[in-house]
């Protein structure tokens, strides 16, 4: 059979409905529903409710075949047998820890769009030349242990796994100590060493945004992955009687930090709407009304793909705040500073041919969220397909993909790792 | 004895130690030190702390023969009893509760100064003809349940006391239910009815201003309060992941809530100096850095000693805002509004002939700050006592008066109720 026929069964035998059910029935697992009637979900990482969700994956899986591992990071791993099983795998998978107040989708349709996959390729009677794991990373969001990434930093040993040991949850639990625990639980699983060098990698996930929806389309070809920089500002000035203190006296920190931020606008303004600038966080003390303020505290979300303009307006960002004060004094932080991850065009390339010869509407993008694929980039050749979500809403409850587009990307997922583990 | 000798003995056995001693002790309920040693005090009205205060008000208050009595808005008064005790009392007092970063002498210094003010009388032999009462008001701060001076419009009948049952403090407890506690756990304090007409108020305070201290007079007669309006602005947006979404398709409340700011700043804007815009407290929803806020509620504390400006530019307030929203709505909430409070001439006079008295430099100005006695203005004549603090510094740690500007205050309160009492 010759490849492209083979890889248009692959996707044939996708199974929307069992992709859809599987999607629902994992859904309750930590599931909750709002008071308007949203399917939200809350499953924390190496929690019993992680252990019971990995445990129904493992179900499907060993009933599909599917060979099952967990290395020392927790990382989950379902192997479907290569020819050549000494050849290195073609890896693709996601997370299934949620935000604790988030949805369906997020990281459990790339671990189940991966199955699908997979499944329908074994189901075509296809047996790829390399094998093809689908993976499980262990703790993506840092909803409960922050930062998030830990088990694909250890994989990838972008950062060695004992630094994030000390890492605790609001309850003082220590990451080593919960994943001690989870490896004890499932000890019961073929353990294997810690991280490889894969074929290529490749995540199928929700948008997150609201660009493929909003423009039609039925694939995002992720061509990388934004730059991000976040800084904190503290902006200092002095409280005083709100009714007796006339306005030339003032050290008015809430006037300042509005200053700041309208000269921020400015420094971030961007006329193709590329830049995403973000003041999500603005306390105030001693936050009273009748009390003029004498500290705000700020955040700064700020990213774009192009690692000049990162570096160059974030560069700007403590003199612009500076520049902004009347009254009062600003110090800026930066807390955390990614650079951008530009995928190699292969997996892109593999992923927006097989999105056309599925009659599929694709886009090439930039990630404008994080995943574990950042850090995949820097071992082997690497891509995401995403799949349009509803009104762009991801982290919440109202988190939703219809089972077509849900179907779209495990099709184009099937075609491309039939692609990629031919050779 | 004549009225005059009364009154320069009364005067002259305010005892300035024992006064500052009650000060600093009373100081030590909440009491804190900051970093750079300032003495502040947290003494919300209706907790635990602020019964603390008020017992030990209250031991004093008798050893000094006083009787104690508590009306349904939890006002507590201490009588000296006079030769009539049918007549209508003289009051004077303030409050025992603090802002939640507050001074040792906001409030306590009325309270604390009447009670000096009372014993000096009592113990110079003289009986009024009038009962003196002196009041501690509940909840003139605001700062645990806003608005402010619930207490005393209760008592004037100026809001219905019903009016304020469902107002909640940040954890979500109703008024009340504090109010129903408190008397529950003070129901071994004889318990009167709420309200009745004083003969005459008078209120001493520390400035909570400049003037004073910049001109180097002893004693402010105060002839008015200046009008308060206060408003809750609610900017309503919706959550979107901050790396994804792009800022055309964003209705980030944060942006919006500024652009309202704005506007109020120009709205607002007086060459003279006089009117007084805050905006204090400025809270955000979800209040995560990486996520677009979908709430922003902030407040607006507007005030003017002139009548039309405070109807004309707060009527203004509400199409102001809805003018500036560019993807968000507005709703504004006018949570309190008084009217400028200009005193009748009789108590101001008597406190200027008593500052003349005793040798001390008296300036007639308006309040700026709000206190209850606007409230009684409405009921009876009525003056305020104003003592210089500190570089005019209030609602801060650092507010301070000196030992000999609390005693005069004092001084003057003990004429001043000498004389309103005397017929």
């Amino acid at each position: 059979m010759a490849q492209t026929a083979m890889e248009a069964d692959a996707a044939r035998a996708v199974d929307r409905d069992r992709l859809w059910r599987r999607l629902m029935e994992m859904g309750r697992i930590g599931g909750f529903t709002t008071e308007d009637g949203h399917e939200g979900v809350n499953r924390p990482c190496l929690s019993p409710l992680d252990r019971e969700a990995r445990r129904l994956l493992i179900g499907w899986a060993r009933a599909a075949g599917l060979a099952v591992a967990i290395d020392p990071a927790a990382n989950l791993f379902l192997r479907l047998e290569g020819r050549d099983a000494s050849a290195a795998p073609v890896l693709t998978g996601s997370h299934m820890d949620s935000q604790p107040q988030g949805g369906r989708f997020d990281g459990s349709y790339g671990v189940l769009a991966g199955l699908e996959a997979v499944e329908a390729i074994a189901a075509s009677g296809i047996r790829p030349q390399r094998p093809i794991e689908v993976v499980a990373w262990t703790n993506e969001e840092g909803g409960r242990f922050a930062p998030g990434c830990t088990g694909s930093m250890s994989f990838t040993k972008a950062e060695p796994m004992a630094k994030f040991d000390d890492i605790r949850d609001a309850e003082g639990i220590r990451y080593a100590d919960a994943l001690a625990e989870q490896l004890a639980l499932e000890s019961d699983l073929p353990s294997r060493p810690l991280g490889y060098i894969p074929h290529a990698y490749v995540e199928a996930h929700i948008e997150q945004g609201p660009r493929l929806e909003a423009e039609g389309m039925d694939i995002g070809v992720v061509t990388g992955i934004q730059g991000c920089r976040w800084f904190t500002v503290t902006v200092e000035g002095r409280t005083d009687h709100a009714g007796t203190t006339p306005l030339r006296l003032r050290k008015d920190a809430v006037q300042d930090a509005i200053r700041a931020i309208q000269a921020l606008n400015a420094l971030m303004h961007d006329p193709d709407d590329v830049l995403r600038f973000t003041v999500g966080s603005f306390r105030v003390k001693p936050d009273t009304s009748n009390s003029v303020a004498r500290e705000v505290v700020f955040t700064i979300d700020f990213r774009h793909p192009d690692a000049k303009v990162l570096r160059d307006r974030g560069d700007a960002v403590a003199e612009t705040v500076a520049r902004a004060m009347t009254t009062c004094t600003a110090r800026v932080y930066e807390r955390f500073h990614a650079a951008p991850a530009d995928f190699a065009p292969l997996v892109p390339d593999v992923v927006e041919l097989a999105a056309r010869n599925l009659g599929l509407a694709a886009l090439r993008m930039p990630s404008g969220a994080f995943h574990d694929a950042q850090f995949l980039a820097r071992l082997c050749p690497t891509g995401m397909i995403f799949i349009p979500c509803r009104g762009g809403v991801s982290h919440h409850p109202a988190e939703y993909a219809t089972p077509e587009a849900c179907a779209n990307g495990a099709r184009v997922l099937a075609r491309v790792l039939c692609d990629l583990a031919a050779v």
